[in-house]
């Protein structure tokens, strides 16, 4: 028998080691090859030739990784230019020397380029005993074809109970006062929209929309005339019409003279205090957290996402399955429920999905109910967390063992 | 029979909640009080008399009270001053008018201070019939003579968590960086001390500890030499040795005087990236999040919140019982366990209790093991929280209803 191997790349993701978890526990359910092995940094580790053996992980093991956060394997921002001949050589006599007939590449966009590249490459060259298969993961859930990409749930209801959470906060005060959360989401305001799940927010900004300054501190006043608090998401990517990113400032300075010290939920805080839209303005940029806070998986997210690698590696049995990722189907009928599907990687390779402007209410007041039905059932359950003496139980990154 | 009032004050916390829980019970349990109102908005609305019934809270109502983040009553940042003697009177008035005899008021040390004036001036004007009452609730952890502050154990297993999570996060490239975790803490150091409990954490830099630039910059030179990643906790209220903020955010006060932080960790980051130190640098600010966060409450605080509410109750049946606090008392022994016990709300008011020198390791790496046996039993255990589709449970506000 031949081997496989896994590996990550891309930023990381709250539920991404499940699908590795998932990868390991099918082989060790149906046996394809003899040896399951982890690439270390991605591209970057493998053409390094940094691997370890995930073949006989414990159960145990296997539960706690699905609880990880982060890329268990390390991660790479190595792109695997199709000029660089030298890499897919290289590539292949590694992929020669293990016995390694299948990569699983879990990623986004750049990571099914990867995946898209080196099937044609091995296509091209007539090389037919090693196969390639991608496993959507990314918080930003901008992937094409796949209905919602593992780990963007988790997230969103990271996001979504900070955005309860933080409104219940700055509410207790009777003065007048925005709040601003800042997701992330340079191209896809998936994540910024999923703040709506909350039921609190009362203007969200994404990046697909034109930021029109007026439009917004009309909204704002709106909401400071009624009720004297206005609660506003903005997704990091926002841009003014002219393409600029809000998040590089009008004004260097805020109010009281001191710099502003980068983002657009701090871009959007100087434009309300100095447009007088409000007298105070708080935000809270969720930053990293958001895409590692695993205490609070979906347990949707986190089943999908191992079954996911489990797919993954039995559609590997098919000779044939290469150059295809494994992407996620809703089906139909009132109930949540999905089925997996594989779709080809150029499919997904280098596109970005970006929140359907038809989910957009106007003038930046919220999403539609559509888009809450989508992203609605998504969140749902909670696994259990195995916490030890109250700090969540983890495994120590294989790169550092 | 009288009634009594229950009141909130100051920054909001997890588990603030919990404690106007358990004066609620304590009463279902041992009707001491005809009547249970809650004060809306601190001082501040009672002087408006602003008032709910919580009398016949049932006990969902008071179960998800307890996991609802924020103060339910609303708070207030109006400071009761000795020189108005003009409030004093309208409260006392407003007091009869209600038959209330004690009031409850949950707070930091401004709060301890409230309550320590109006008891001082009841005995100044021979008034017997009306008592008052202090509960302390701050993520600070800053309260003189109390073990520790409900609120921070949850705030402290936030931060602790994120610290864990984070560190995964920023490890997965093999890059050169250094991550800054901002916490709250303008005083005191306790809730940055509190991320060690990741275990993670290469160096911190508390307030109670002046900021020496060259000393603290040769430490992340030294990780990243070892190791080519640092990671770094920061309090908002660290200083130099002149006094100033190392944040760029001291110049504006608050109307209690005190300085309104932000940004120690961007400084941090500008030190690092100026003097090249690191290559790359990356900030989590922590923010509003950190003292909201309920859906990952500390058992252990929430737990004790709760209790502390219900001793306060029944502490409040001697009619001498006035102008006191309750605090929380950690007993002899290996297993961890608490009692309550009350001191003289002069003892904590407008005090602050730092975090120990003599558990700080020199040149800002680390905190010693005395302190961590401190901190760690606090963050231990999860209650079951309750979720509707992935959001928490919560009450509305009672100053919406």
């Amino acid at each position: 028998m031949a081997n496989c191997l896994v590996a990550q790349s891309g930023g990381p993701s709250s539920v991404i080691n499940a699908t590795v978890a998932g990868v390991v526990k099918a082989n060790q359910m149906n046996q394809i090859y003899d040896t399951v092995y982890g690439g270390l940094n991605g591209i970057e580790g493998i053409l390094q030739e940094k691997f370890v053996d995930l073949t006989n992980m414990s159960d145990e093991e296997n539960r706690i990784l699905q609880q990880t956060p982060s890329s268990a394997l390390g991660s790479c921002r190595y792109k695997l230019k199709r000029e660089n001949v030298a890499d897919f050589e290289k590539l292949f006599e590694i992929l020669e020397k293990y016995n390694i007939e299948t990569l699983f590449y879990t990623g986004g966009n750049d990571s099914m380029d990867t995946v898209y590249a080196l099937s044609e490459y091995a296509a091209k060259h007539g090389i037919t005993n090693h196969r390639f298969v991608g496993c959507p993961k990314t918080v930003d859930n901008d992937l094409m074809v796949t209905d919602h990409c593992p780990g963007f749930a988790s997230a969103a209801k990271f996001i979504a109970n900070t955005a309860l959470q933080t409104w219940l906060d700055f509410n207790v005060y009777t003065r007048q006062e925005v709040f601003i959360l800042e997701t992330m989401g340079r191209d896809a305001g998936w994540l910024a929209a999923s703040a709506c799940l909350s039921g609190k927010v009362d203007l969200v900004v994404l990046p697909e929309e034109v930021f029109d300054k007026d439009v917004f501190l009309a909204e704002v006043k709106k909401c400071i005339d009624e009720k004297n608090k206005c609660y506003v998401v903005v997704s990091e990517g926002i841009k003014y019409a002219d393409g600029t990113y809000v998040s590089a400032g009008e004004s260097k300075n805020d109010t009281f003279g001191h710099a502003i010290l980068g983002g657009s939920g701090n871009a959007i805080k100087d434009l309300i205090l100095n447009s007088g839209t409000a007298e105070r303005c708080k935000v809270q940029d969720l930053s990293t957290a958001q895409r590692c806070h695993s205490t609070e998986q979906s347990l949707v997210d986190v089943t999908e996402s191992f079954r996911l690698g489990m797919s993954a590696h039995m559609r590997s049995m098919d000779k044939n399955f290469t150059g295809m990722m494994v992407g996620i189907k809703r089906k139909e009928g009132k109930e949540y429920d999905v089925e997996f599907f594989a779709t080809e990687a150029k499919n997904v390779a280098n596109h970005v999905k970006p929140f359907p402007e038809e989910w957009m209410l106007p003038n930046y007041t919220g999403i539609s109910q559509e888009a809450i039905d989508y992203l609605a059932p998504l969140i749902v359950g909670e696994p259990d967390t195995i916490m030890v003496d109250g700090i969540q139980a983890y495994v120590t990154p294989y790169y550092m063992k």
